[in-house]
């Protein structure tokens, strides 16, 4: 094996304000032997994620700051091509955290295999993995609609809000999106079936939002923050659920925006509006990943769930496919397809 | 009884910013008639609480403001001078919302018996009262301290702060308070034993705070907002609970803070850490009232759970009273002791 090449792309910098190209490198090198209990896996899909953003800078957080010179960390679908595991044979497809790489060096016990299903083994990035248990964990745990509420979620067409707002309808709740386009907001309510999407970036944005949510709003699902949030805040019923799990329109903020400072509008809302806000990452919810992987697979064999995936090929193309992505640039989960 | 008069203080203006005396009239009338199933009510004692200073104020709340010319509402503890309810006698103490006067007209079924007990009938209105449920009922369903963790509560020598800091010990926790006086400092660690104190007014209170929590803040309950808020925010630890019954650093306030914005300084918290921040006030939990009464009233016979009462005299001093109140004048619970 040693005469394969393998291509990763490195952090080269650390980001003030929005990625660009110039904080990645692409390196190559040859593909490094494996030990007992490692696997050598081909990377076939690259995930790419909001949270990449925050590994990419050394603020204090939940995870650990990708380091300078290291892989772009990622999570992979990709084929076993070497395997000194016991459990794992050549040739199986699997999930990881390979990185973005062609060739990733793996703890046998740090992949999952994937059977090979009636979905594309993309949604093992999507919505059957990551993203998916996040939309599921966040409303069974946080969100809890019940039937009749009204829950809104932002990004949509995106890879968690897109199933957040079909997961509110299978509970019986009015499902309400917020998107960044008239195309995504077209295709939320045509093709994922929400009962109304509103284009943030409308003059009239707020207003549209409070058109669309004539009883109010009991579940907010909050992944982007900013001007969002302000919009949704005045329309939160008592006893509102709002699950945190993601602030992409912060990310690539340098400094806390220009004043009145609003916490304490907000705090007075969460007060007498009697408000939850609780923030989660979907590992906080490791246990659930069974119940929700098979709920979820469950409801797109029945044909029920709906996903939209926008894959950019070549690992190459990766850098520009997540500045993308920050801006809102993408239309669906965004992977990469390598090789 | 139509002979005698009734003094009652009643709102004249509606403040902005801070209630000065002219937002208040003390007007006479005679005590009027009852109907059958009311009660005639000697008011003893009035409780001044913070979330009066909402009523006062026509902004949507959870709750109706007082009608300019209509008596400040506020929880009494009285004397029943005459009945036409059946099942209450006359000369019985009763707990109602007599509001600011020396007689209440009261639907019978609108207040509660207080038993003759080892403790004074002016705790109805404080540790056994209101505040104290909601220290127990904050902490029970939201703060949930757990054994060797820290639990910080401001204002810690009032009503509520005061048993949040006890209750947290009994639960094996840590008891940190926040105070605005050196003296109040000392009588939450000396007198109610809370595990440390510290002065918000001091110039290096972040400082002092942060030295208090050595493992961190896994509980703030808050009840004050503004700038203690801001001082605990760093503190926190992954996955703290942070009840908020209150916020009466801003309820004088006549417009947002100077930026820059810390909405999403807070926010970012609330994601990275996986903070859960819930507003609640009392009645939510109506339902445990029998439980929280029965523990706090326990906790007192037993001498575990102390507690302090601010007492002003006479009814005409009601006003001065809760303008100081909101500025943190008082010391222990405030209450006015009429006639």
């Amino acid at each position: 094996m040693n005469q394969i090449v393998n291509r990763k792309i490195v952090l080269a910098s650390r980001p003030v304000g929005e990625p660009d190209p110039s904080n990645f490198d692409l390196v190559e090198e040859d593909v490094p032997g494996i030990k007992d209990g490692q696997v050598l896996v081909r990377n076939l899909y690259l995930s790419l994620d909001p949270y990449m953003r925050g590994r990419m800078s050394d603020a204090k957080s939940y995870a650990e700051p990708v380091a300078i010179g290291a892989v772009m960390i990622g999570a992979t679908v990709g084929e076993v091509v070497r395997s000194k595991s016991p459990e794992i044979v050549e040739g199986e497809t699997v999930l990881g955290f390979g990185g973005w790489q062609d060739y990733a060096v793996l703890d046998g016990n740090d992949v999952q295999k994937i059977e090979q299903a009636v979905v594309p083994i993309s949604t093992a990035l999507g919505v059957l993995g990551m993203p998916g248990m996040t939309a599921y964990t966040g409303m069974k745990n946080i969100g809890k609609p019940k039937s009749g509420e009204t829950v809104v979620v932002a990004a949509a067409s995106g890879a968690v809000g897109s199933v957040v707002g079909q997961i509110a309808q299978f509970e019986g709740a009015r499902a309400v999106g917020i998107a960044g386009s008239e195309e995504k907001s077209r295709f939320v309510v045509e093709e994922l079936g929400f009962d109304a999407c509103v284009n943030h970036k409308a003059a009239d944005f707020a207003q549209q939002l409070a058109a669309a949510c004539p009883d109010g709003v009991d579940v907010y699902f909050e992944n982007v923050g900013g001007q969002v949030f302000q919009a949704v805040l005045p329309l939160l019923n008592d006893f509102a659920r709002i699950p945190v799990c993601g602030l992409i329109a912060h990310y690539n903020a340098t400094e806390a925006p220009k004043g009145p400072d609003m916490t304490a509008v907000l705090m007075r809302q969460v007060l007498v509006k009697r408000l939850t806000l609780r923030g989660f990452i979907v590992w906080d919810f490791a246990e659930q990943e069974k119940e929700a992987k098979e709920a979820l697979a469950g409801w797109i064999v029945e044909g029920r769930l709906k996903y939209k995936e926008h894959v950019t090929k070549g690992l190459e193309n990766a850098p520009g496919a997540l500045i993308e992505l920050l801006k809102g640039g993408n239309f669906g989960k965004a992977v990469v397809k390598i090789g």
